[in-house]
């Protein structure tokens, strides 16, 4: 597991958990977190601890799949809340100290499929 | 650079460049497609190039970012097609043989702000 592989995992677990404290100690002090979808942007730590720590909602974070080399990597999470399951995909930037320096967060909703393609698809 | 990145380098610019017999030459004989948003799935080589191949409009695909370790990858995509972009993200397993053998595709489309965050949030 590289390294911020290994931050990427900690992240989740102290998010899951409520632990603020070692959650915030993972994204430096200038943290960048970015929504491109609803184009939202939230600047440093303390704020971005803030945003985490008052999400609505009873949710539960279970860690699909992290992929990460040396300086970045990415997480596919199920956020679940209230009988429903949401995915969540973060990519993640880490700085000199170690510390996550960006995250652009996307969340990806169901859709139709588009009509034309059905010869070559089936549907799960 | 990763193998894997390597090879998801190469998948995006055989697309981009309509070079099917080499995009078709990075994945698996029984490679698996699936987008968990329309819950579709395609199986095999043949039909997952011609779905590519007979993909709708005058498409171009800039490659945003690669992050990949030995046997994963995730690609960020920009998907440029007529006058608009769309962003896709792409969850890659490869196998023994250094093929791609598995795609997970996402299309996250934008959202509104839920309400409830402004005081922590900019736009952008």
């Amino acid at each position: 597991m590289t390294d911020a592989a290994d931050i990427i995992a900690r992240y989740w677990a102290h998010c899951d958990a409520r632990e603020w404290d070692q959650f915030g100690r993972l994204v430096a002090e200038d943290v960048v977190y970015e929504v491109p979808q609803s184009r939202e942007r939230i600047r440093g730590r303390d704020t971005y601890v803030e945003f985490n720590r008052t999400y609505p909602g009873d949710w539960r974070i279970a860690v699909e799949r992290i992929t990460a080399d040396d300086r970045h990597g990415v997480s596919w999470t199920s956020f679940l809340v209230d009988g429903t399951t949401q995915t969540g995909l973060c990519f993640f930037d880490l700085g000199d100290a170690g510390l996550i320096t960006h995250i652009t967060d996307f969340w990806p909703e169901p859709f139709e499929p588009p009509p034309g393609r059905e010869h070559l698809t089936e549907r799960y």
